[in-house]
């Protein structure tokens, strides 16, 4: 049996494997993948992204909690700050691991920021599709939304949350203005801070700013101390309410179509570069290139056009 | 006179209209910088990156004050984090340009995050390219540093500043740990906050636990109140002492040489895709493929290798 037959049975440690070879890069795994592909497009999936120090992770932690409660099966993908060098796991996740670790109905994967040749957005696209493909009912995605990655990988989900935090400076109001139009709920954590008010004031006049055309999904902004589980119901009610709205306005076809589209442009980009480049490291001709541009012999544009002459139909 | 020439004159007007074609992703601006490189290579670039809130931007306009005042010309190139979706500039970019508007030896461009087909690290390098090729002394890259994206920008610098703060919590810790090994001199500013000496002891232990081999530099930590001017002109000296031993071990060579290396593969990453996605989007295959994979008909990963197999040479 092949490791995705594995997989379609619901082998929770086959699946750990492949998503090890994704992780790595391994050209195995697209064989595995594509014959998951056709058993995906079941999952729900959810976004959750905002600034660090916000408290993410513990609110993840609470959203797992209220759909384990809801006897949904829950699997997250965290992507990982801490490792674009060492692929080490974070200790929150490690800890959330634990509490979770004698639940059958959860499975948390982390995923490096480094090493991903194919683009971050990919290996999580890559990820979520094994746990779609498997069954698992809600897919939370977790990511610090500041790069672009980050708004890429939230922008495959469902529906997205954008966690806000109060008093954490001009610096954080700017971000939220960038992430304004990914997010579907936004939750103010912490509010039991000074301020909570004022954050949830601004983000409201932003989204006013912004006002969705009539008919159309209008963001709610959501207090919560996910500490003492205050306004995790309200939120998983909002998360609930834009999955309708999805559903009922036929806007969930659309939306498969754009994550299509995106996959589809990140894969092409990977697989055309993958190819060229291992054709130019098989003899010295990347060393020669590299060090005529670094001289100023060449430049790097040219030496680009040239190579495309040569290497495409 | 082409555009190239006229930036090679000095005419800062070209520069700018140059950089605005570069941040449209407009297909002209490759001779120009085909015609500027050459001149490359001359200025510093410094790297000046860290989480939301740090004062990066204060710290900046700090290091631009101290260099003016060694009469070097200093260049900006603000990453926008505001911008994903508007392209426009954030209001502390605003006011910066106010304070150094009247003096000509400051030059400061917002870049945003988005619409940059190229990547980001792509289009940073280009008009970092363009201010070096002008003659600029010092090229300051300034960005928040969380996601890779930002990482791989700050990877170009010759001299990267990472700038923390005191009491941001466990995720800016662990984002710490991410960027660690891109620092060349650490800055925990707003020192005056308490806990500071803490945030100081913690990035000496990471730095020594990552202990760089003997003879390599060992990245300093220093505190600062940027606001204040507290502990700038010490910042200045660790920046000139770090440029100083480049420049003796011999590292500035291999520096350019892999610094060549990213530019070189970010291009060629870029122009293999978007020449196939033109053809692609000729006729209606694009589309068609899409449709496909969203109704799960055919899997993005066959897709890809078909089109490989009918581009290729």
């Amino acid at each position: 049996m092949s490791l995705a037959e594995k997989i379609l049975n619901g082998d929770v440690r086959s699946a750990a494997r492949l998503m090890r070879d994704i992780d790595d890069g391994m050209a195995s795994a697209t064989a595995e993948l594509k014959t998951l592909y056709p058993h995906t497009g079941k999952a729900f999936i959810i976004g959750i992204t905002g600034p660090p120090g916000a408290g993410k992770s513990t609110l993840t932690d609470k959203v797992i909690e209220a759909y384990r409660k809801k006897d949904k099966t829950v699997a997250v993908v965290a992507i990982d700050p801490t490792s674009p060098f060492t692929g080490g796991a974070i200790l929150g996740d490690r800890i959330r691991m634990n509490r979770h670790a004698s639940d059958d109905g959860v499975f948390i994967r982390s995923l490096g920021t480094r090493g991903h040749l194919g683009g971050l957005s990919n290996s999580t696209n890559d990820i979520v599709n094994v746990f779609d493909a498997m069954g698992w009912e809600i897919i939370i995605v977790e990511t610090v939304g500041v790069g672009q990655d980050e708004v890429d990988i939230v922008r495959t989900a469902h529906t997205s949350i954008v966690v806000s935090v109060p008093g954490l400076g001009d610096d954080i109001q700017a971000i939220k203005a960038g992430i304004l139009e990914i997010g579907d709920v936004f939750v103010v954590n912490k509010a039991d801070r000074p301020d909570a008010d004022r954050t949830v004031r601004d983000l409201e006049v932003m989204i006013e700013m912004n006002h969705p055309p009539e008919g159309e999904w209008w963001p709610p902004v959501i207090k919560t101390v996910a500490a003492r589980h205050d306004g995790i119901d309200e939120l998983i009610e909002k998360i609930e309410a834009h999955r309708n709205y999805l559903i009922q306005s036929g806007k969930l076809a659309r939306f498969e179509e754009n994550k299509s589209a995106t996959h589809f442009t990140e894969l092409l980009k990977d697989g055309l570069f993958r190819q060229v480049y291992t054709r130019l490291h098989a003899d010295d001709r990347l060393a020669r290139t590299i060090q005529a541009i670094a001289k100023r012999e060449v430049d790097p544009y040219s030496a680009v056009e040239e190579i495309l002459k040569h290497n495409l139909k």
